[in-house]
């Protein structure tokens, strides 16, 4: 195995360089080392890029970006079971400490300790080679394609919305916001038995797209007043859950008055503001319930099993590729194209 | 209105008559009247006519049998909102008290004193007219047709089953049994997100039904070791639900060995033995949920939006069709042919 | 029977007025006739008084207020089963439509169609007697009084605060705001089964009886930092639930702060503000599940059933006791005596 | 440190001996080293001992017996945080794989690579020193003792039938068999918030415990009919949960007979049989839920809080002791005389 291999390393805002860094080497017990063959880049490698942070996540030494990965195992650890060389499969980017509460009672998102891609300073995927704990590593049916695996990280966030706000049979759903996210919690809602599904968004392609991917409704907040429609289209009952996944304060706020009483207000998006007005007393009078978000635990294998079984499409996200070398081109165009791009995905 | 119409009056054992009865009146405020046009054929209507007697129910005054029924409404009491003559309906076939603990709490199936179609000395839906309250009737969407609308009581066993045992996306689920309550849970399990569906039958038209309506995988338990088979399609871990519909001692025994550690198994059929042998160490030591079902409750909505949003069929459950005058021919054939039916409907 | 009884009748902002008034009469099926004993005044009854409205509620024509009230059966309806004349009884104040899709869910507060006494312009209880539906009036156990009866109304509100909220053994639970609703949720998160609970007000008195009615901590919010004390208390994780009695703006963003990774926040007080700035990113990162609380469902026999174990206290919340024909003067002393009443009682 | 300590092990049907083994070592990462000072006898112990094998786990080699430990940390490995020589802590008897997808779930209980003290081959506590994972080891507070902390264990397996079984406030809860799990359960009932709480058994001193430890009501099951008393107890509704926790066929059946409909029938006690006739129609047509328990996940935590907060008493479980050269006598008199001996502990 040769010492160094090739990667999309980010110095600081607009300063993304691909460059040789040194190999990765697995745990001699329980990693995996993969060859990455597809990666997406998501909207908080873009915020890096531009902004040099996330919240509490600075980047303060050079790290390599991309957490939405997958390829094929080429090492595998002593202990390793259920994985060879040659399997094709795709990488779930946090591993937590295993030991906490919240590993214990099936949170591990949660757990203090995770270990994430390209959450500075822990490198990512934007590279050749990545060394994985296998347990975190999920082998890929030949259903699914190394890109559909890319996409099993957006779909696992859109799971975790579906599954922690409920979702069952016959129910109404609004998705505010048909971006990647929105547009993988819209078909969660559906695998999961939604049968109204209002999208709604102010890009004509995502509408497009929401469309094409299972929403009965899609609804233009340029042209329409999302709000109204919503209340004549349930004859004012309001909607059964709201996955919020566009992240501005109008539509979380809208969120918590679409909702029917006691209905649940998923909310996905992350807004500009840390803080945010919102209509407390709908949440109190109504008994609604508001829950955060934060990644997800134990959704790649149901959202494998969904891909594999054609009730999700994660393949028709994916509307750019680009090699390794130009991932600088790629997050760039991602940045400028919010129009044209639902997923860009880079091939190291 | 005429003073009497025609309906099919069970008398006793293999003693079935058409005959004139009185009209039923509806109370002036919360009822209304239906025309009734597709009453569905009930293995319990069958076992009525056979035996006289279901457990406590006992036939002891002349019934009417029938209780999956579908009409159009012709008289509104003075209170009822939301329905109006004219209007397609489907019959949920119990009401509740409304004011003891279980309806109190959201399981009015379980108040002791639910008014159930066709449970003796209650009337059944074999006739040409229903006087029933409105809350327990459903306006049926121009997508759902009148006989769809008598499937729907099927259908909400199958619902209730599939919420019940908390079938999710992924989900790999046994159904054991694919007679008309096997095909809809069999739906309903899809619907909410199941991705490896296993029924099992001995009826080859059933299990042709069965994989038309989604099952990934049929099992002819004259020809498999059905137990073998899904310890081997599971690699040994076993299936996350079971969803027992057969009712036979050996099928109920069994899903306690093939389902997963800590599974769900949902029982539906009923045994002819009243007690019951079970593998009580796998209950135990494998900390098994298994759960009972009785009828459903707030099941018939998201049936009728499933079924309008074409995720579950129905219709092709449907194998046959009578007149009211030929209801017991209807109730023989049933009896006779459980290779060719799946469901008779008569139509008053 | 009479045909006039003596009432407290609230004719606008400060101007209640004991008088007579025409006797209720039962529905002579379903009602029986209270002879009320004990009735607590809410702070929603002092608000009606100073302002006239509560959010969509508005006092338009005289009505009688209160609606913590207990009492004895003095005559019953002809189909009531289990209660008679000379039962001692409390009454649960809103009796719901029993046929809309909350009422058949078991989240009958959440009807549109609610009864509620002194909801104007329906009448209360601040009065001799009450006709109401049997199945909302239930008997009380020779260990409960009727000043405990007239208190289960409070108490189902910390009931169902802690029952929302999933309190569970070993629980640590902040409970802002020490008043009479925070002193019953206190108390329900001991009874099941928190172990550590702080309780915080800013009026001794109530910082008090927190201590004697089980709080392991108090703290006073005008001499502590409420928010470092618990982050020490707790090692930095945060509590488990927190209980938001208080209703302030400060109080309810602290919550989202204080409560640990996928915590629950569940609001209970009411704010002024129809709109306030939550720390959303709180809730978004770290998973939180944030909570409305409208009334209650199902809480009463609970609440009975905890009174009468002694596993809660709810006599000692009674400080102050007025007759009828003090009303006006007892909401009075209510409102300008936070610092002296927990909860006074009007004896009619 | 010693390179040998004195342990009690098992070599086979009625032949244990106390003798030096090698010193435990701990691993340099994540292990801490106990002294144990507190160790109970469990009645798998004493099976061992008598009949050599449970179930699929069999006495092939010398094994230690005893699981329900407490001690003192004297040696902590280079990664633990938390715990430090000189800490009273309890040991959790199991440690799992922490990767498959029980652990990921927060069933760590079901994984199938559970390292479990006392189950042959893994070597138990009934020993001087103890090398145990930091993460499943847990201080004490100063309230607790190391008897209480031995305690722990059969207190976490009552807490899991609790929390499985969802007992909350006001429930009626019938205990059915009052040994040292049934005591346990019990208080874990009572500590979850129910009120009526009957418990049954043969044994007087039994029924004594089970009274001062919070049972309401007591049953001599040799003198009085459970399922009529019960039945008249709650007016022929039924409890609300049953803790079986006899383990006995009569038992098991009469559980399903003395729940209310849609109650929760809780497994706890091993039978002799391995297949058991069940009741089934009371299962299906009264649509119970019945499950089994396997040890528990995530409950020391929460049991020492209430240990803590007094709200459960284990000390007065403990009624015998033993030195460890005594362990033989301790474990044969535990066997001889159930009717004097709820815990024996035996202290190294």
């Amino acid at each position: 195995m040769a010492e160094t291999m090739r990667a999309a390393v980010l110095y600081g805002v607009d300063d993304i360089r691909v460059e040789e860094v040194p190999m990765p080497v697995i745990d001699e017990q329980r990693d995996v080392l993969i060859r990455i063959h597809s990666v997406g880049i998501c909207g908080s490698d873009v915020h890096f890029l531009k902004w040099g942070r996330i919240g509490d996540f600075v980047l303060e030494t050079p790290t390599i970006m991309g957490h939405e990965a997958a390829g094929e195992v080429v090492e595998v650890g002593g202990k390793v079971t259920g994985l060879s060389p040659g399997d094709r499969v795709a990488v779930e980017p946090g591993y937590p400490c295993r030991r906490c509460e919240f590993c214990k009672s099936g949170r591990y998102n949660l757990c203090p300790d995770v270990v994430f891609l390209a959450a500075p300073p822990i490198d990512g995927a934007f590279a050749e080679y990545l060394a994985w704990p296998a347990d975190f590593v999920f082998k890929l049916p030949d259903e699914v394609s190394l890109d559909e695996g890319a996409m099993l990280e957006p779909l696992s966030v859109g799971m975790h919305a579906a599954r922690r706000s409920g979702v069952t049979g016959g129910d109404t759903v609004a998705v505010l916001g048909a971006g990647p996210i929105g547009l993988t919690a819209l078909q969660a809602a559906r695998a999961h038995g939604a049968t109204t599904i209002i999208a709604t968004d102010m890009v004509p392609l995502r509408l497009e797209k929401a469309r094409a991917l299972g929403a009965t409704h899609v609804l233009d907040a340029r042209e329409v007043n999302v709000e109204e429609a919503i209340a004549e289209m349930t004859s004012g009952r309001g909607v059964d859950v709201v996955l919020e996944c566009a992240g501005a304060a109008a539509t979380i706020q809208m969120a918590l008055r679409i909702v029917k009483n006691g209905g649940k207000v998923q909310l996905v998006g992350m807004p500009q503001e840390t803080e945010l007005a919102i209509p407390i007393y709908e949440l109190l009078l109504r008994e609604l319930d508001v829950s955060g978000l934060f990644r997800y635990a134990g959704c790649y294998p149901p959202s494998i099993a969904l891909v594999a079984a054609g009730s999700v499409d994660v393949q028709s996200l994916v509307t750019h590729h680009f090699d390794l070398d130009e991932t600088p081109e790629a997050m760039e165009f991602t940045h400028a194209h919010k129009d044209k791009v639902i997923k860009a995905v880079v091939h190291p």
